[in-house]
């Protein structure tokens, strides 16, 4: 089965396998395994130790979006956000509830957030100390500039804070040239190609140390992990981790390693022209240009026709090996079909002929958009 | 390896074998899947649908208590919290930070909590809404008596938060009983004997209907939980799940149904009577009387010898295939021996004798305790 929905991903078994022994955290083997873990993930962030920090947080990605938001924001602080789609929506939520106070800035659904905008944005409100960033929107497929916004803020003396759940791992990210960026987060099972259960910030050693009492949650407390990073080591957790899933992170990163991150986005990139250009050989309609669209997700129109049905679609591509979500997360109907994962153009490349099949399967003959 | 740590726990083979596979959230087999394993959960505790939920929330224990916290206390709200060592003191870190007033209720750190001293405290002081209890003390190995403490705590109109981290699946919880108990909160990889990475509270439907807006965090709200499986469905998640690690819950569950809770505590108990035996056969002290051990976690008084290192006894035991922590949260020095998992009494009976071993390797002769 080809998950393609997309994240968590299509892994290799050897990541899998990884999970299946018993571990002890806080046992000094795993103190050693989990330190070089870390290292490991700051340095595909561009990051350096001591003047950055690699800290693992239980959970999803939802959850290090909202340790960021809280550890970097006291409350009541005031952050301007891209409303870049489905997960620029979710930051600024995670945000207001949270009790800081989120400004969006509105633009297309399916346009990259404009530096000038940015820039405008902060010159006309001082008090916005904060800008976060979507860097790979899994609601459009849109790749935002984060270098280029991240210039902004930096000219504007702000500070940023940058979502690269699906991104991390393949599209570039190089902290040691943004020292704008306050925390890049992201988790374990999308572009890194390992499980769910494990998320990750990597911020900046300075601001963790200025940022102490900010939180209001002791468990989504970047600045008391980093403190305790400080106190017991890069191998410590102050709660029982997820460690079969960080073993398996661990075996991910070889596998990262081998194939080198730019190697992996030109995987993906060919997976996402492979689909892309497969689904329009169907007569069907993607949601984005070529000009806008990503590696990490294809969103498809979909067929005007009125034997088209999502979940029967969904179940048609599955019994033929082949899974996708059963919702959309674009302003007008669509279906997702993510790029990324350890699969190839190959796989791609039947995905397009499950797709055919699958079309037939629930009787759909026109296949233009209805609303492109 | 034996790992006595305790938790997270010795698992079987078959509950790792589990996490096997790559799994899609939200795909309509996962959803099944969850509903049933959220119904499991649900009777595990007593509970019954609609009057109860149990809602899962990815990460930790600690995570799930602060949830529970934020959710059925407003901020500023006032919760009582028997100190009764390491974890009943996290329990008040926890709502302290969440802008909660934690307020202790002193006592012994060897006592069970008392079920007059709560309803005295509840009596002097009316503005205390909730009582929250450690229902298995880590920190010390007492078992708290939910039941008794509840009965105080419903004759006096207030609210209780259970954290039975360490005890669900093998101490007794009936919810359907104990109507004062806003939510008991655990995890999977204690005594369910599955791995670590996600939490679970029970909670009441009415309450946290009633609690919706309370908690100041979108990840850590279990109203927001409860409304999504009221809009969605039980087998919906909010965000990303550790899928594979609920799978491997499900399997050890399997194993739960199998044993009966009945027979798992007497397994524990079994356990704990053959490592407290041994211990004393030993020459060692328990921390506690045998009166006031509970089954879970037994503590032992470190010997008062020069050559006692808490390090080198723990890394000697390990080359003995016995794995416990090594650090200690009582009062005085002891080390901690867990006694639940999937785990026989015949296991014990081997940690017993490289418990003997090991203190030789590390050449202490004098075992009697420092401070006993």
């Amino acid at each position: 089965m080809l998950l393609l929905i997309p994240g968590p991903v299509t892994t290799r078994p050897e990541v899998r396998q990884a999970m299946g022994r018993d571990l002890a955290p806080w046992d000094n083997d795993f103190r050693q395994f989990l330190a070089r873990l870390r290292g490991r993930i700051l340095r595909l962030a561009g990051g350096t130790d001591p003047a950055h920090a690699a800290l693992p947080l239980q959970g999803c990605g939802h959850f290090v979006t909202e340790a960021a938001l809280r550890t970097f924001l006291p409350p009541g602080g005031r952050i301007l956000i891209p409303a870049t789609g489905a997960y620029g929506n979710r930051m600024i939520r995670l945000a207001q509830e949270a009790g800081r106070v989120a400004v969006p800035l509105p633009m297309g659904p399916a346009d990259a957030a404009d530096p000038a905008a940015v820039a405008r944005a902060l010159a006309d409100d001082p008090t916005l100390s904060h800008v976060g960033l979507v860097y790979s929107e899994t609601g459009s497929g849109v790749i935002h500039d984060v270098p280029a916004v991240g210039a902004v803020v930096r000219a504007a003396g702000r500070r940023m804070i940058v979502d690269a759940v699906s991104a991390f791992g393949a599209l570039p990210l190089d902290l040691s040239a943004q020292p704008e960026v306050d925390a890049v987060v992201f988790t374990a099972n999308k572009c890194l190609e390992a499980l769910p259960g494990i998320a990750f910030a990597v911020a900046r050693a300075d601001r963790l140390r200025a940022c102490v009492g900010n939180a209001g949650s002791w468990s989504l407390d970047l600045a008391d992990i980093y403190a305790g990073t400080l106190q017991f080591g890069a191998g410590s957790f102050r709660f029982t981790p997820p460690a079969q899933v960080l073993a398996a992170l661990d075996r991910a990163l070889d596998f990262l390693d081998a194939e080198g991150s730019a190697a992996r986005l030109a995987r993906y990139t060919a997976n996402m022209r492979t689909l892309y250009d497969g689904v329009r050989g169907l007569g069907l309609v993607p949601w984005l240009p070529p000009e806008r669209q990503g590696p990490v997700i294809v969103n498809v129109h979909v067929p005007d026709d009125p034997a088209w049905d999502l979940q029967a679609f969904v179940d048609a591509l599955k019994s033929r090996g082949v899974l996708i979500s059963n919702f959309f997360t674009t302003p007008a109907p669509t279906f997702r079909v993510g790029c990324i994962g350890a699969i190839t153009p190959a796989d791609m490349a039947r995905a397009v002929q499950a797709i055919d099949a699958a079309l037939t399967d629930i009787g759909v003959t026109h296949r233009e958009a209805v609303h492109a």
